[in-house]
Protein backbone atom coordinates (compact mmCIF):
# COMPACT_ATOMS: atom_id res chain seq x y z
CA UNK A 1 0.00 0.00 0.00
CA UNK A 2 2.42 2.46 1.04
CA UNK A 3 4.25 2.19 -2.51
CA UNK A 4 1.39 3.24 -4.19
CA UNK A 5 0.38 5.75 -1.39
CA UNK A 6 3.70 7.89 -2.01
CA UNK A 7 3.16 7.74 -6.38
CA UNK A 8 3.10 11.37 -6.21
CA UNK A 9 1.11 11.43 -9.68
CA UNK A 10 -2.00 9.92 -8.54
CA UNK A 11 -5.47 11.96 -8.08
CA UNK A 12 -7.97 11.64 -5.62
CA UNK A 13 -11.38 11.57 -6.86
CA UNK A 14 -14.25 13.66 -5.73
CA UNK A 15 -16.49 11.58 -3.45
CA UNK A 16 -19.28 11.99 -6.17
CA UNK A 17 -17.52 10.40 -9.25
CA UNK A 18 -19.32 7.66 -11.00
CA UNK A 19 -16.14 5.61 -11.18
CA UNK A 20 -17.00 5.10 -7.68
CA UNK A 21 -20.28 3.79 -8.18
CA UNK A 22 -19.35 1.64 -10.81
CA UNK A 23 -16.25 0.70 -8.66
CA UNK A 24 -18.45 -0.96 -6.13
CA UNK A 25 -20.85 -2.46 -8.70
CA UNK A 26 -18.21 -4.37 -10.01
CA UNK A 27 -17.02 -5.58 -7.09
CA UNK A 28 -20.25 -6.46 -5.62
CA UNK A 29 -21.07 -8.49 -8.85
CA UNK A 30 -17.76 -10.01 -8.20
CA UNK A 31 -18.21 -10.85 -5.00
CA UNK A 32 -21.56 -12.28 -5.99
CA UNK A 33 -20.48 -14.07 -8.43
CA UNK A 34 -17.89 -15.88 -6.31
CA UNK A 35 -19.99 -17.24 -4.06
CA UNK A 36 -22.21 -19.08 -6.08
CA UNK A 37 -18.91 -20.20 -8.29
CA UNK A 38 -16.98 -21.42 -4.94
CA UNK A 39 -20.75 -23.31 -3.80
CA UNK A 40 -20.20 -24.88 -7.59
CA UNK A 41 -16.94 -26.07 -7.11
CA UNK A 42 -17.50 -27.17 -3.90
CA UNK A 43 -18.82 -30.56 -5.97
CA UNK A 44 -14.91 -31.20 -6.76
CA UNK A 45 -14.21 -31.57 -3.06
CA UNK A 46 -12.61 -34.88 -1.98
CA UNK A 47 -14.50 -34.30 1.38
CA UNK A 48 -16.71 -32.92 4.08
CA UNK A 49 -13.25 -30.62 5.44
CA UNK A 50 -12.90 -29.05 1.60
CA UNK A 51 -17.24 -28.61 1.84
CA UNK A 52 -16.65 -26.88 4.41
CA UNK A 53 -13.63 -24.77 3.77
CA UNK A 54 -15.07 -23.69 0.22
CA UNK A 55 -18.33 -22.89 2.11
CA UNK A 56 -16.67 -20.66 4.69
CA UNK A 57 -14.95 -18.43 1.83
CA UNK A 58 -18.39 -18.34 -0.44
CA UNK A 59 -19.84 -16.94 3.34
CA UNK A 60 -16.92 -14.13 3.84
CA UNK A 61 -17.60 -13.56 0.07
CA UNK A 62 -21.14 -13.27 0.98
CA UNK A 63 -20.37 -10.87 3.85
CA UNK A 64 -18.23 -8.83 1.59
CA UNK A 65 -21.50 -8.63 -1.15
CA UNK A 66 -23.71 -7.12 1.49
CA UNK A 67 -20.84 -4.68 2.72
CA UNK A 68 -20.61 -2.92 -0.77
CA UNK A 69 -24.34 -2.60 -1.42
CA UNK A 70 -24.78 -1.00 2.10
CA UNK A 71 -22.01 1.19 0.63
CA UNK A 72 -24.43 1.77 -2.58
CA UNK A 73 -27.42 2.67 -0.78
CA UNK A 74 -25.60 4.73 1.43
CA UNK A 75 -24.42 7.37 -1.42
CA UNK A 76 -28.04 6.62 -2.78
CA UNK A 77 -27.31 4.13 -5.68
CA UNK A 78 -29.58 0.94 -6.21
CA UNK A 79 -27.19 -2.21 -6.10
CA UNK A 80 -28.62 -4.25 -8.66
CA UNK A 81 -28.45 -1.00 -10.78
CA UNK A 82 -24.92 -0.67 -10.38
CA UNK A 83 -23.95 -4.00 -11.17
CA UNK A 84 -26.11 -4.93 -13.69
CA UNK A 85 -23.33 -3.75 -16.39
CA UNK A 86 -20.93 -6.26 -15.21
CA UNK A 87 -22.86 -9.40 -15.45
CA UNK A 88 -22.01 -10.59 -19.16
CA UNK A 89 -18.33 -9.69 -18.63
CA UNK A 90 -17.74 -11.75 -14.91
CA UNK A 91 -20.12 -14.72 -16.49
CA UNK A 92 -17.43 -14.47 -19.75
CA UNK A 93 -15.15 -15.05 -17.24
CA UNK A 94 -16.20 -17.86 -15.08
CA UNK A 95 -17.81 -19.40 -18.50
CA UNK A 96 -14.45 -19.35 -19.62
CA UNK A 97 -12.20 -20.54 -17.37
CA UNK A 98 -14.64 -23.44 -15.53
CA UNK A 99 -12.34 -25.45 -13.68
CA UNK A 100 -12.02 -29.34 -14.78
CA UNK A 101 -11.47 -30.31 -10.65
CA UNK A 102 -10.38 -29.37 -7.12
CA UNK A 103 -7.40 -28.36 -7.68
CA UNK A 104 -7.91 -25.94 -10.55
CA UNK A 105 -11.31 -24.60 -8.72
CA UNK A 106 -9.10 -23.94 -5.63
CA UNK A 107 -6.28 -22.33 -7.56
CA UNK A 108 -8.74 -20.30 -9.53
CA UNK A 109 -10.41 -18.91 -6.16
CA UNK A 110 -6.63 -18.43 -4.93
CA UNK A 111 -5.16 -16.48 -7.96
CA UNK A 112 -8.63 -14.16 -8.58
CA UNK A 113 -9.10 -13.05 -4.91
CA UNK A 114 -5.05 -11.62 -5.20
CA UNK A 115 -6.01 -10.15 -8.58
CA UNK A 116 -8.44 -8.43 -6.80
CA UNK A 117 -6.61 -7.62 -3.85
CA UNK A 118 -3.99 -6.32 -5.80
CA UNK A 119 -5.78 -4.37 -8.55
CA UNK A 120 -7.26 -2.35 -4.99
CA UNK A 121 -3.72 -1.61 -4.17
CA UNK A 122 -2.85 -0.28 -7.55
CA UNK A 123 -6.21 1.97 -7.45
CA UNK A 124 -6.36 3.25 -4.12
CA UNK A 125 -4.77 6.04 -4.17
CA UNK A 126 -7.13 7.48 -6.34
CA UNK A 127 -10.29 6.74 -4.06
CA UNK A 128 -11.59 9.22 -1.26
CA UNK A 129 -11.01 7.70 2.20
CA UNK A 130 -13.92 6.38 2.89
CA UNK A 131 -14.52 4.55 -0.47
CA UNK A 132 -11.31 3.49 0.36
CA UNK A 133 -11.76 1.80 3.45
CA UNK A 134 -14.61 0.07 1.69
CA UNK A 135 -12.82 -1.31 -0.71
CA UNK A 136 -10.32 -2.42 1.62
CA UNK A 137 -12.37 -4.43 3.52
CA UNK A 138 -14.67 -5.84 0.96
CA UNK A 139 -11.15 -7.42 -0.60
CA UNK A 140 -9.83 -8.29 2.83
CA UNK A 141 -8.29 -11.63 3.17
CA UNK A 142 -10.93 -14.80 3.44
CA UNK A 143 -8.25 -16.79 5.14
CA UNK A 144 -7.83 -19.07 1.88
CA UNK A 145 -4.25 -18.31 1.32
CA UNK A 146 -3.02 -20.90 4.05
CA UNK A 147 -6.02 -23.81 3.05
CA UNK A 148 -5.08 -23.42 -1.19
CA UNK A 149 -1.40 -23.34 -0.76
CA UNK A 150 -1.31 -26.36 1.42
CA UNK A 151 -3.60 -28.45 -0.37
CA UNK A 152 -2.16 -27.57 -3.75
CA UNK A 153 1.28 -28.02 -2.85
CA UNK A 154 0.47 -31.30 -0.84
CA UNK A 155 -0.95 -32.55 -4.42
CA UNK A 156 1.96 -31.37 -6.23
CA UNK A 157 4.39 -33.28 -4.47
CA UNK A 158 5.94 -35.23 -7.22
CA UNK A 159 3.46 -35.27 -9.56
CA UNK A 160 4.97 -33.34 -12.13
CA UNK A 161 2.45 -33.70 -15.07
CA UNK A 162 -0.23 -31.76 -12.47
CA UNK A 163 2.18 -28.98 -11.85
CA UNK A 164 2.97 -28.19 -15.28
CA UNK A 165 -1.26 -28.65 -16.28
CA UNK A 166 -1.90 -26.00 -13.45
CA UNK A 167 0.42 -23.88 -14.45
CA UNK A 168 -1.02 -23.34 -17.36
CA UNK A 169 -4.32 -23.27 -16.02
CA UNK A 170 -2.82 -20.14 -14.00
CA UNK A 171 -1.36 -18.77 -17.06
CA UNK A 172 -4.87 -19.01 -18.66
CA UNK A 173 -6.86 -17.13 -15.93
CA UNK A 174 -5.06 -14.25 -16.11
CA UNK A 175 -4.97 -14.22 -19.70
CA UNK A 176 -8.77 -14.44 -19.61
CA UNK A 177 -8.98 -11.72 -16.40
CA UNK A 178 -7.24 -9.60 -18.86
CA UNK A 179 -9.61 -9.64 -21.72
CA UNK A 180 -12.41 -8.82 -19.04
CA UNK A 181 -10.41 -6.47 -17.63
CA UNK A 182 -10.02 -4.45 -20.74
CA UNK A 183 -13.46 -4.57 -21.98
CA UNK A 184 -14.49 -3.47 -18.59
CA UNK A 185 -12.00 -0.16 -19.39
CA UNK A 186 -13.54 0.11 -22.98
CA UNK A 187 -17.14 0.03 -21.44
CA UNK A 188 -16.71 2.06 -18.10
CA UNK A 189 -15.87 5.78 -18.83
CA UNK A 190 -16.43 6.20 -14.79
CA UNK A 191 -13.73 2.71 -14.04
CA UNK A 192 -11.37 4.26 -17.18
CA UNK A 193 -11.08 7.73 -15.13
CA UNK A 194 -10.34 6.13 -11.96
CA UNK A 195 -7.81 3.89 -13.64
CA UNK A 196 -6.93 6.83 -15.17
CA UNK A 197 -6.32 9.10 -11.65
CA UNK A 198 -4.93 6.55 -9.71
CA UNK A 199 -1.98 6.04 -12.07
CA UNK A 200 -1.78 9.27 -13.52
CA UNK A 201 -0.78 8.31 -16.94
CA UNK A 202 -2.93 7.45 -20.33
CA UNK A 203 -1.22 4.07 -20.68
CA UNK A 204 -2.11 3.49 -16.79
CA UNK A 205 -4.14 0.53 -17.78
CA UNK A 206 -1.51 -0.92 -19.88
CA UNK A 207 0.68 -0.44 -16.63
CA UNK A 208 -1.28 -1.26 -13.68
CA UNK A 209 -1.77 -4.61 -15.57
CA UNK A 210 1.88 -5.36 -15.95
CA UNK A 211 2.30 -4.90 -11.69
CA UNK A 212 -1.01 -7.21 -11.72
CA UNK A 213 1.03 -10.07 -13.70
CA UNK A 214 4.35 -9.70 -11.62
CA UNK A 215 2.15 -10.26 -8.57
CA UNK A 216 0.19 -13.25 -9.90
CA UNK A 217 3.48 -14.70 -10.80
CA UNK A 218 4.53 -15.00 -7.59
CA UNK A 219 1.41 -16.14 -6.09
CA UNK A 220 2.02 -18.57 -8.84
CA UNK A 221 5.27 -19.36 -7.25
CA UNK A 222 3.35 -19.75 -3.58
CA UNK A 223 1.86 -22.78 -4.62
CA UNK A 224 4.39 -24.71 -5.89
CA UNK A 225 3.80 -23.73 -9.82
CA UNK A 226 6.64 -21.88 -11.71
CA UNK B 1 -42.61 -22.37 23.34
CA UNK B 2 -43.97 -21.47 26.49
CA UNK B 3 -46.59 -24.38 25.13
CA UNK B 4 -43.57 -26.92 25.44
CA UNK B 5 -41.75 -25.87 28.72
CA UNK B 6 -45.55 -26.31 30.57
CA UNK B 7 -45.30 -29.91 30.26
CA UNK B 8 -44.31 -31.59 32.85
CA UNK B 9 -43.64 -34.85 31.84
CA UNK B 10 -40.35 -33.51 30.15
CA UNK B 11 -36.88 -34.55 31.61
CA UNK B 12 -33.96 -32.39 31.36
CA UNK B 13 -31.04 -34.46 30.05
CA UNK B 14 -27.46 -33.90 31.98
CA UNK B 15 -24.89 -31.70 29.91
CA UNK B 16 -22.91 -34.89 29.16
CA UNK B 17 -25.63 -36.74 27.47
CA UNK B 18 -24.30 -38.09 23.93
CA UNK B 19 -27.58 -36.93 22.53
CA UNK B 20 -26.63 -33.62 22.60
CA UNK B 21 -23.72 -33.74 20.62
CA UNK B 22 -25.81 -36.32 18.00
CA UNK B 23 -28.43 -32.95 17.64
CA UNK B 24 -25.58 -30.44 17.04
CA UNK B 25 -24.12 -32.83 14.67
CA UNK B 26 -27.59 -33.39 12.69
CA UNK B 27 -28.05 -29.61 12.73
CA UNK B 28 -24.60 -28.91 11.50
CA UNK B 29 -24.39 -31.39 8.63
CA UNK B 30 -27.93 -30.08 8.00
CA UNK B 31 -26.93 -26.12 7.76
CA UNK B 32 -24.47 -27.24 5.70
CA UNK B 33 -26.11 -29.02 3.19
CA UNK B 34 -28.89 -26.46 3.24
CA UNK B 35 -26.18 -23.71 2.36
CA UNK B 36 -25.12 -26.01 -0.40
CA UNK B 37 -28.51 -26.69 -2.02
CA UNK B 38 -29.70 -23.21 -1.84
CA UNK B 39 -26.57 -22.10 -3.42
CA UNK B 40 -27.47 -25.32 -6.07
CA UNK B 41 -31.24 -24.41 -6.30
CA UNK B 42 -30.58 -20.46 -7.07
CA UNK B 43 -29.79 -21.47 -10.43
CA UNK B 44 -33.80 -21.47 -10.84
CA UNK B 45 -33.90 -17.89 -9.73
CA UNK B 46 -35.64 -15.55 -12.22
CA UNK B 47 -33.50 -12.56 -11.38
CA UNK B 48 -30.25 -10.94 -9.87
CA UNK B 49 -33.20 -9.97 -6.79
CA UNK B 50 -33.21 -13.35 -6.72
CA UNK B 51 -30.17 -14.64 -6.44
CA UNK B 52 -29.18 -11.94 -4.15
CA UNK B 53 -32.42 -13.19 -1.43
CA UNK B 54 -31.27 -16.94 -1.99
CA UNK B 55 -27.09 -15.96 -1.58
CA UNK B 56 -28.45 -13.98 1.96
CA UNK B 57 -30.22 -17.13 2.84
CA UNK B 58 -27.53 -19.73 2.32
CA UNK B 59 -25.08 -17.24 3.98
CA UNK B 60 -27.10 -16.95 7.23
CA UNK B 61 -27.12 -21.20 6.80
CA UNK B 62 -23.55 -20.98 7.17
CA UNK B 63 -23.37 -18.88 10.15
CA UNK B 64 -25.58 -21.39 11.77
CA UNK B 65 -23.83 -23.91 10.73
CA UNK B 66 -20.11 -22.01 12.27
CA UNK B 67 -22.36 -21.63 15.35
CA UNK B 68 -22.70 -25.38 15.58
CA UNK B 69 -19.10 -26.47 15.34
CA UNK B 70 -17.85 -23.99 17.81
CA UNK B 71 -20.22 -25.53 20.43
CA UNK B 72 -19.49 -29.20 19.28
CA UNK B 73 -15.41 -28.21 19.70
CA UNK B 74 -16.51 -26.46 23.35
CA UNK B 75 -17.82 -29.51 24.00
CA UNK B 76 -14.70 -31.51 22.96
CA UNK B 77 -16.15 -32.98 19.93
CA UNK B 78 -15.37 -33.06 16.76
CA UNK B 79 -17.45 -31.71 14.70
CA UNK B 80 -16.89 -33.34 11.22
CA UNK B 81 -16.87 -36.88 13.19
CA UNK B 82 -19.73 -35.35 14.83
CA UNK B 83 -21.32 -34.89 11.37
CA UNK B 84 -20.58 -37.76 9.36
CA UNK B 85 -23.60 -39.98 10.99
CA UNK B 86 -25.99 -37.91 9.26
CA UNK B 87 -24.21 -36.91 5.59
CA UNK B 88 -26.51 -40.33 4.13
CA UNK B 89 -29.34 -39.27 5.57
CA UNK B 90 -29.86 -36.14 4.39
CA UNK B 91 -27.90 -36.48 1.07
CA UNK B 92 -30.93 -39.10 0.89
CA UNK B 93 -33.57 -36.33 1.60
CA UNK B 94 -32.23 -34.18 -0.54
CA UNK B 95 -31.85 -36.26 -3.38
CA UNK B 96 -35.40 -37.62 -3.24
CA UNK B 97 -36.75 -34.10 -3.51
CA UNK B 98 -34.66 -32.23 -5.75
CA UNK B 99 -37.00 -29.24 -6.85
CA UNK B 100 -37.91 -28.69 -10.67
CA UNK B 101 -37.94 -24.84 -10.22
CA UNK B 102 -37.67 -21.90 -8.89
CA UNK B 103 -41.24 -22.06 -6.59
CA UNK B 104 -40.41 -26.11 -5.59
CA UNK B 105 -36.93 -24.88 -4.39
CA UNK B 106 -38.71 -22.19 -2.26
CA UNK B 107 -41.69 -23.98 -0.85
CA UNK B 108 -39.15 -26.24 0.30
CA UNK B 109 -36.53 -23.83 1.94
CA UNK B 110 -39.51 -22.42 4.04
CA UNK B 111 -40.67 -25.68 4.20
CA UNK B 112 -37.94 -27.28 5.71
CA UNK B 113 -36.80 -24.57 7.66
CA UNK B 114 -40.21 -24.20 9.34
CA UNK B 115 -39.79 -27.95 9.92
CA UNK B 116 -36.36 -27.92 11.78
CA UNK B 117 -37.55 -25.05 13.85
CA UNK B 118 -40.60 -27.03 14.99
CA UNK B 119 -38.40 -29.65 16.26
CA UNK B 120 -36.73 -27.83 18.01
CA UNK B 121 -39.62 -26.37 19.90
CA UNK B 122 -40.59 -29.88 20.34
CA UNK B 123 -37.68 -31.01 21.81
CA UNK B 124 -36.43 -27.46 24.01
CA UNK B 125 -37.74 -28.76 27.45
CA UNK B 126 -35.66 -31.85 27.44
CA UNK B 127 -31.84 -29.60 26.54
CA UNK B 128 -30.30 -28.20 29.35
CA UNK B 129 -30.37 -23.88 29.18
CA UNK B 130 -27.24 -23.63 27.42
CA UNK B 131 -28.11 -26.46 24.70
CA UNK B 132 -31.25 -24.63 24.03
CA UNK B 133 -29.63 -21.74 23.67
CA UNK B 134 -27.14 -22.78 21.03
CA UNK B 135 -29.98 -24.44 19.11
CA UNK B 136 -32.46 -21.89 19.29
CA UNK B 137 -29.87 -19.49 17.36
CA UNK B 138 -28.76 -22.26 15.15
CA UNK B 139 -32.59 -22.23 13.74
CA UNK B 140 -33.12 -18.94 13.80
CA UNK B 141 -35.06 -17.01 11.38
CA UNK B 142 -33.35 -16.24 8.25
CA UNK B 143 -36.07 -13.92 7.26
CA UNK B 144 -36.93 -16.45 4.66
CA UNK B 145 -40.96 -16.26 5.66
CA UNK B 146 -41.22 -12.79 3.66
CA UNK B 147 -39.33 -13.74 0.74
CA UNK B 148 -41.02 -16.95 -0.02
CA UNK B 149 -44.79 -16.17 0.65
CA UNK B 150 -44.28 -13.09 -1.29
CA UNK B 151 -42.92 -14.84 -4.44
CA UNK B 152 -44.75 -17.66 -4.18
CA UNK B 153 -48.20 -16.44 -3.28
CA UNK B 154 -47.55 -13.68 -6.65
CA UNK B 155 -47.19 -16.51 -8.57
CA UNK B 156 -50.13 -18.36 -7.29
CA UNK B 157 -52.58 -15.74 -8.13
CA UNK B 158 -55.27 -17.32 -10.65
CA UNK B 159 -53.04 -20.06 -11.23
CA UNK B 160 -54.84 -23.09 -10.01
CA UNK B 161 -52.85 -26.29 -12.05
CA UNK B 162 -49.41 -24.41 -10.25
CA UNK B 163 -51.03 -24.25 -6.73
CA UNK B 164 -52.23 -28.06 -7.14
CA UNK B 165 -48.65 -29.09 -8.10
CA UNK B 166 -47.41 -27.45 -5.47
CA UNK B 167 -49.46 -28.55 -2.67
CA UNK B 168 -48.74 -31.81 -3.92
CA UNK B 169 -45.03 -31.15 -3.81
CA UNK B 170 -45.37 -29.50 0.00
CA UNK B 171 -47.10 -32.83 0.99
CA UNK B 172 -44.20 -35.11 -0.33
CA UNK B 173 -41.52 -32.73 1.66
CA UNK B 174 -42.85 -33.77 4.73
CA UNK B 175 -43.15 -37.71 3.74
CA UNK B 176 -39.58 -37.70 2.87
CA UNK B 177 -38.94 -35.65 6.17
CA UNK B 178 -41.10 -37.92 8.30
CA UNK B 179 -39.15 -40.97 6.76
CA UNK B 180 -35.91 -39.78 7.00
CA UNK B 181 -36.76 -38.80 10.99
CA UNK B 182 -37.67 -42.47 11.63
CA UNK B 183 -34.02 -43.25 9.91
CA UNK B 184 -32.18 -41.46 12.35
CA UNK B 185 -34.29 -42.18 15.71
CA UNK B 186 -33.63 -45.96 14.81
CA UNK B 187 -30.25 -45.42 14.38
CA UNK B 188 -29.27 -43.21 16.90
CA UNK B 189 -29.88 -43.97 20.62
CA UNK B 190 -28.98 -40.72 21.85
CA UNK B 191 -31.42 -39.06 19.55
CA UNK B 192 -34.10 -41.16 19.75
CA UNK B 193 -33.78 -40.77 24.29
CA UNK B 194 -33.68 -37.10 23.96
CA UNK B 195 -37.12 -37.17 21.73
CA UNK B 196 -38.12 -39.38 24.50
CA UNK B 197 -37.16 -37.33 27.55
CA UNK B 198 -38.72 -34.18 25.51
CA UNK B 199 -41.99 -35.77 25.16
CA UNK B 200 -41.84 -38.01 28.32
CA UNK B 201 -43.72 -41.02 26.41
CA UNK B 202 -42.79 -43.74 24.01
CA UNK B 203 -44.81 -43.20 21.60
CA UNK B 204 -43.15 -39.60 21.52
CA UNK B 205 -41.75 -39.85 18.13
CA UNK B 206 -45.25 -40.67 16.71
CA UNK B 207 -46.95 -37.62 18.28
CA UNK B 208 -44.28 -35.48 18.42
CA UNK B 209 -44.32 -35.86 14.26
CA UNK B 210 -48.28 -35.41 14.51
CA UNK B 211 -47.32 -32.06 15.96
CA UNK B 212 -44.85 -31.20 13.42
CA UNK B 213 -47.46 -31.95 10.36
CA UNK B 214 -49.88 -29.69 12.01
CA UNK B 215 -47.83 -26.76 11.98
CA UNK B 216 -46.50 -28.22 8.37
CA UNK B 217 -50.22 -27.75 6.90
CA UNK B 218 -50.30 -24.38 8.85
CA UNK B 219 -47.44 -22.92 6.58
CA UNK B 220 -48.79 -24.31 3.24
CA UNK B 221 -51.50 -22.81 4.44
CA UNK B 222 -49.78 -19.16 4.54
CA UNK B 223 -48.06 -19.73 1.41
CA UNK B 224 -51.68 -19.99 -0.12
CA UNK B 225 -51.68 -24.08 -0.57
CA UNK B 226 -54.56 -25.97 0.62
Amino acid sequence: MSQTMSRTTATTLPGDHPGIDELYGLLAHGQLTAFYRLAEDAAFAPDLAGRVAIARLAAADFDHFELLCGALRERGADPETAMAPFAEILDGYHASTAPAGWLEALVKAYLGDGLAADFHREIAAALPADVREVVRRALEDTGMSEFVVGEVRGALAGADPLAARLSLWGRRLLGEAVTQAQHVAAQRDGLAELVLAATGDVSGLGVLIDRLQARHTERMESLGLG
